[in-house]
């Protein structure tokens, strides 16, 4: 089995994350030791990929739920409450943000009237379970979609849908880690995924950590090598599935559908089914980030572009669910027509 | 009538260029006094847009001719053929190269029975007449393109195919500074263009010096300006056109006809007739160039990926006619089926 990382985890009185900007040059923890550390590091994408930062959200109320100076369970709920709702500000369109800090304060309702320090205690545990749930469905994904890769299959993937967008193992990779620790031979195209080279920077890294063969090319040279016949297959992953099917992933991955399409090779996301947002009928309506432009004219804090001149930075984009082949869940593949087995994989889990 | 730049030009004794890797934070003047610095320019991409390479060599075939210490006009000629052969040999993709060194080649041939003096002197005429050819085509080609743009039009482009990669005033660029210049309103989107940044350093540098409002943008979001209806034209500029109408050009065209063709959205090609080459009938027999690993794992000298990870880069793609609106000449706008439309503008020029 490929080698799982650490992306984050509980050390007492802290969040500890690995800080994925500084990757893949340095590898140095960040240790969150109040909740605004916490959100920083979710806003500034020190922690990025949905179900890391779902991972990194229950830690953070865990976080203040150890610290609070609460003297009775309503009042640290109260403090809970405040906490979800600083988090989920961070980082609006992926939806395990709100998914981890919503199980995290229903289990606090459930937990108070039992009194604060089952509350306090209470937290902790639950957030080491979304963890651990995290690991085990990223296992289930990869046990699921490896079988989808065919054998000496080129994949090729966008962005970091791996062990750092998760808690260790994966989502979009899982089925490659998994395919490989099973002995199989297969080589990945890593998209350098601007304007943030989570591609070049993460995924680039990490396959090189689990001895994956791959190569790098620029998102512009997709087309190429699929029209070369050198793609077998696109795995992503999703920051928000809805109930129709339709996906929200990051920015470039429905420039990657619509020519997977063109070239009728599979393109499969790979999400647990904590990304799967049931209250939402199409994506349409899933709001999309609009970051900063100078995230787009920037490199590395050089400037690459004329002084003064304006970028747009959609964050993440919307591919309709015709484009899609399948979806990989923990729960199973999930095939088109996509409506009953979403919400069959939500109401299971 | 929007300003020309200065991008090839004649000094006594040297072939003067911008030095297109420093723009847009320098504006640098590289003086090539002898054809191995010319050469070089040539290959590192000082100078690049097959136009301005073509000019580049023109003046190259020149300068050798200036400074020959040949004693008879048949030494000269064997001494600006090989000129030509270490010219040509350093871009294979854009055909205006050879065609520039051909076309020098077969006046010096022209003027050989003239004896020594008209040969040199005349192939400095010769290169100045490629330069000033070039600009008169490439306003012509502004005058036929610009009427394609919608009023008030989105146009999204790749790369550089501006005044930058000709003489001075554009290929794709050309319908816009046109269009600007009879005091329309238009907006581009600019593709930033990995690895080298093209669009990002240079197109977004020379629409803002000629007024033409702009935003810049990741390769990976064009899909999604297209999906979002931000779109109305791409224009994109052409290495090498072949009989048939498949069209070569900078990594990632092919991905944006593909996305274009799914959206509706009219795909355009603007190049001078210089550009089509007739010997090749189809796009598969066009020699993609396959440039450094390096050049995609740094940027600006700054290590972008985990180190000793391996990238591919083919500078160019091949766009099938079929996802081609039609192609912007100095002699017309011609459209599908490309055969004789295209041999007709060849024979023409």
């Amino acid at each position: 089995m490929s080698q799982e990382l650490r992306t984050v985890w509980w050390e007492p009185g802290a969040v500890c994350l690995i800080d994925q900007l500084r990757l893949p040059h340095e590898e140095v923890t960040v240790r969150c030791t109040e909740l605004a550390a916490v959100a920083a590091a979710i806003k500034t994408m020190v922690v990025r990929g949905a179900p890391a930062i779902g991972c990194t959200a229950a830690y953070g109320i865990a976080l203040v739920a150890t610290q609070s100076t609460a003297t009775d369970a309503p009042a640290l709920l109260r403090e809970l409450e405040a906490a979800k709702a600083t988090l989920d500000a961070q980082r609006p369109t992926a939806v395990n943000l709100a998914w981890a800090t919503t199980r995290m304060l229903n289990q606090a309702r459930a937990l108070a009237p039992s009194g604060l320090e089952a509350l306090r205690t209470g937290m902790l545990e639950e957030a080491h379970a979304v963890l651990h749930e995290d690991l085990a469905m990223c296992h289930a994904i990869g046990d699921y979609g490896a079988p989808l890769i065919p054998e000496r299959g080129h994949v090729l993937t966008h962005c970091n849908a791996g062990g750092l967008a998760t808690a260790g193992y994966g989502t979009a990779l899982a089925p490659m880690r998994t395919a490989a620790s099973q002995g199989r031979t297969l080589h990945v195209w890593v998209d350098e995924t601007r304007p943030f080279l989570q591609g070049a920077r993460l995924t680039a890294w990490e396959l090189r950590e689990a001895g994956i063969p791959l190569t790098l090319i620029t998102d512009n040279m997709a087309g190429y090598m699929m029209q070369s016949g050198e793609v077998d297959c696109i795995i992503v992953g999703a920051d928000r599935i809805v109930a129709n099917g339709d996906v929200a992933n990051k920015i470039g991955t429905y420039s990657l559908a619509v020519l997977a399409n063109f070239h009728n090779i599979p393109f499969y996301v790979a999400a647990p089914s904590s990304t799967i947002d049931l209250s939402l009928a199409t994506g349409d309506l899933i709001p999309i980030e609009q970051r900063s432009s100078d995230e787009v004219t920037h490199l590395g804090g050089q400037l690459i572009a004329p002084l003064g001149v304006n970028a747009a930075h959609p964050a993440f984009d919307v591919t309709p669910n015709r484009l899609i082949t399948a979806i990989i869940t923990e729960r199973g593949v999930v095939y088109p027509p996509f409506t009953e087995g979403l919400s069959t994989a939500v109401r299971r889990s």
